[in-house]
């Protein structure tokens, strides 16, 4: 992405601008000294006035950058293990950076990325964000772009994801098929797609087995924490005293419904079961152990540094990009919070 | 830390390396068009024949390194969280990398920061290294460099950690003050720095309250996880059926040894007590909740990167450099996994 500027030149040569511009132009009221040295310069460094295409070769920073929306969260800190191994096995750095779901800050981010002129980016969009011209100024910039977990149909570049809409619906399959019939749905926020394709995938499954879908079951999370857990578990059984089984977002919101149930001597699974998603560490060492989705975060991370490098690879071939759409696949992982089958 | 070279400026006017220095030591089988362009350029570039002095000024890259051992731990994730948060509010950006505690894997990343540029470096070192000549060539070369959690007292840099031997001590009293006389200990590796202040922590306290030490209860982790906690746990019971407590490096550490416990019908803590380290979100999930040692990882970070930027505007002054050692308080948090005193 590196352009180099009549700035460039100028202050690489400890001249004025006007000076360089001049010279390029043939003015004769340069030396001719300058004139022989700024396009010489021009030559050599690919300037090109008013360049669009740019011509990336000798110009990598073999370095890209990573915008992901929360680092203290294992899922995504298994992403960052994935991004930084894949990228430098292949000889590239990885810049990291936290956007904590702010729309403002992941705005603010990918600028400094482009201003840093990293090859390419990699971002796992915010839950905040809901229109995308900062992403379609980036193509339009040819900068190449991967968006993975947290992406949206709207732009068009290459993705990695799981199917999330599958993996809900396997996930509160299980569920049914064990017997629950009142099942609530402890969602992520509207704007994260991630979210919204796991409440299809509830909505879907709970109509093709003939329980008809009550919205009053489903409450929104404020983030994805163990707290979040505690607190709606709480309001959904004040409201709902006969729910059976409570679906979630993640881990952590699920080991907060377990906690919530434990202390309230609430039978799991025996009366209600859980289920988290992620298969975090957490997930593993409460007991009971937690049912979740298994999503290969150290994949996706290298998933997407691969699609990203063969863009890098291709623009400097200057070939037609071509985008893919990698969906990883998920595995149900059973335990003791569900009953079985 | 931009140091210009002879191939720098043969890379950017096209031309050999031979060509540079013959137009800088005046040759006559150079151009004079050539010569005036290498002089002019070099100028400009404050180009500095064998430079060890290094201008600083208007080469820095505005970004710093990070080196952990490894990014999916929560207490690392917590200090990547904060050296992002403060490096990017004082405009730097982070380049991480993940040493997995390999010496060989370190060195190579140290390199290739080095070669990057960065402005700074910081690192907790990798359990594994033992001789530190990387790190005092990268004092040699006056990168600024500041290490974290994992330091060692040989290499003369700023530093911030927290008191390990202090923290363990507290642990290990606590332990003692509430009955136990038979405390074993899951220790890291021994070529960590802080698991063996930690060791020495115990050593002290036991010594101080007329328990003798007694290698035999001393186990040492190969890792820090779940699984390590179990395999001792279960080693350390067979060879000493009268443990009345666990004292270990990590809090996942002391999971397993808590799920090894419960598993075994032994009860926590009426029969055996364990406290862990680090105060992680599965300290505070499992059940019974462990006790532990708070220590602000979030807060390490912003140090870390605070002490680096005084380095590197201390030297872009052409000061002289001061280094500090911050210690970070601790916290001994009491959870249900110890007896109450």
């Amino acid at each position: 992405m590196k352009e180099v500027t009549l700035k460039d030149i100028a202050k690489i040569l400890g001249i004025s601008v006007t000076t360089v511009s001049k010279a390029l132009k043939g003015y004769k009221d340069v030396s001719e000294e300058t004139r022989r040295s700024v396009m010489m310069l021009a030559e050599n460094l690919n300037y090109k006035p008013n360049a669009i295409a740019l011509n990336l070769k000798n110009q990598e920073t073999k370095t890209i950058g990573l915008v992901i929306p929360e680092i203290v969260h294992t899922f995504f800190s298994n992403v960052v293990k994935g991004v930084v191994s894949e990228a430098e096995e292949n000889g590239y750095l990885v810049i990291t950076l936290q956007s904590s779901e702010s729309n403002l800050i992941e705005k603010k981010q990918l600028e400094m990325l482009v201003d840093k002129r990293v090859d390419g980016i990699l971002l796992a969009i915010a839950d905040e964000t809901e229109t995308y011209e900062h992403l379609e100024n980036l193509l339009k910039k040819e900068m190449p772009l991967v968006l993975f977990d947290k992406v949206t149909p709207t732009v068009n570049c290459s993705k990695v994801t799981i199917d999330d809409r599958k993996a809900a619906y396997e996930a509160v399959k299980l569920l049914i098929d064990s017997g629950c019939k009142k099942i609530a749905h402890l969602r992520g926020p509207l704007g994260a797609p991630n979210a919204a394709d796991r409440h299809e995938g509830y909505v879907k499954v709970l109509e093709e087995n003939g329980i008809t879908y009550d919205p009053g079951l489903v409450y929104l999370c404020d983030g994805y924490s163990v707290e979040d857990g505690k607190k709606y578990a709480q309001k959904a059984l004040k409201e709902h005293t006969d729910i059976d089984a409570f679906f979630t977002i993640t881990d952590h919101v699920a080991t907060g419904v377990l906690l919530h149930l434990n202390r309230n001597g609430i039978k799991v699974p025996e009366q209600v079961s859980v289920v988290g998603f992620s298969n975090s560490p957490i997930s593993q060492v409460v007991i009971p152990g937690i049912t979740t989705t298994d999503q290969s975060a150290v994949q996706m991370g290298r998933e997407a540094v691969s699609l990203l490098l063969k863009e890098i690879a291709t623009r400097k071939e200057k070939k037609p990009v071509e985008y893919f759409h990698v969906q990883l696949p998920t595995k149900l992982i059973q335990r003791a919070s569900t009953k079985a089958v």
